[in-house]
Order: structure tokens, then C-alpha cells, then sequence
């Protein structure tokens, strides 16, 4: 668990790249039944942890989804993708092109100046 | 094509699934980049597209996924998911499970009214 507050969770995905879920604590199965307050912290968690992201990792480019499928309970995944990493420019959940990179910056500095970030922006 | 505003423009992805794509029409790399109101118009539109989906469709579960690593252009996909589709329950982008389902509502009446929808509600 990186932050929580009322309405989210964010949380770390266990992955060779940079990667982050963000779920609601109360549970809604399509993202479209979440409240409004629920979708704009969303919207503004993604786009905090997007700059946060492109500043700290310098990516090829950023991923986002949600798909929810096996899991029916909304939850948006936010990705730094990089051109030497496992799976681009295939989405994480295509073909393996080649193995991980260890060429990406490490992650603790990361979620250490996002958590300072999202407390001073959510509280 | 869709619908086009003076932001974004909808199109329809060929597929054995109903799915959209959003773009905006000024060229931006991330999300991020995007005007507020470019933001807020993908996400409204997102918004609107899932309910009429859900509504019409009955579907599984909506996919929604933004990545660009091939054509690095800010652009959504919308997809409608059904447990007897291509992939399900993995993404669009991942393994094929089967051949493509033909039970699947027609197309041409949803985009019919979802047109209509658009315009009301953006104009």
C-alpha cells in the first residue's frame, strides 16, 4: 500500500517496470457506477502519478487501463513503459518480446516523493 | 467515424467486439498533456460510452485502456467484453482464447443512438 485515503488506494503492482493500481474502497463492478467524487480523485491520482512518472523515469511512454475482468471490482493500472523493457510496444498483457530491463531507475525514491505528493494534493 | 467535436473525434475499431476509440484532435504524446477540457471531454465521453455499452450490449465487463507505444498519440479504447468473446477473460491485447463470438447485439443500432447521445450531450 502506497497511499489511502477516503475514497482510493493505491497500491504497487509487483513488476520489472514501474507500475501502480489504484482501486476505490468501496467496491463498484464498471467504473462508470463509482460516484463523481470517486472518479475525479481517480482522474487526478492518474494524472498526478502520470507526471510523477514522466519526470522520475524518463518513459517511452505511459500505459493505462482498466480492465477488471477476472478481478470485477474497478481498479486502474498506470504503467512507465520503456523500449528495452519485457513486453514493448506490445501492452503488459501481450507477447513477452524479451526479458525485463534493470536499466530503470529505482522505484523506492519514487513512491517515497509520490506518497509526500499525493498526501499534499489529497491530504 | 463516430462523432467529432472541436476536441476529440470518436471512431469505431474493426473488431468481433464493440469497441471505440477516442481521440483528440491536437496530437499530444500522454494524457497528461491534454487540455483540461480535452481531459474532461475523453473522460465525459468514456463515461457516456460505458453506460450506453452496459445498456445495450449487457456485456461482461467494459475494458477501457489508453497505451500508444506504436502510434504515440494520446488515443482510449472502449471495449464492450463478453465471456464468450475472442479473448475473454484476458485483454484484447493478450492470448486468444476462441474464435470470436456471433452473439453479440448488432452494432448499427447502438451507434445510431449513441451518435444521437453525443450531440445532445456535447454539442
Amino acid at each position: 500500500m502506497i497511499y489511502s485515503n477516503s475514497l482510493i488506494a493505491i497500491e504497487l503492482h509487483e513488476s520489472t517496470i514501474p507500475w501502480l493500481k489504484i482501486f476505490t474502497h468501496t467496491p463498484h463492478k464498471e467504473f462508470s457506477e463509482c460516484s463523481m467524487e470517486e472518479k475525479k480523485m481517480i482522474w487526478e491520482a492518474i494524472d498526478l502519478i502520470e507526471k510523477e512518472m514522466l519526470s522520475y523515469f524518463k518513459p517511452e511512454k505511459i500505459n493505462i487501463a482498466s480492465f477488471g475482468n477476472m478481478l470485477p471490482r474497478v481498479h486502474w493500472h498506470i504503467m512507465a513503459r520503456f523500449s528495452h523493457d519485457s513486453h514493448f510496444p506490445e501492452p503488459m498483457w501481450g507477447t513477452k518480446q524479451r526479458e525485463g530491463s534493470d536499466q530503470i531507475a529505482p522505484i523506492k525514491p519514487f513512491l517515497e516523493e509520490l506518497k509526500k505528493k499525493l498526501s499534499v494534493t489529497f491530504g
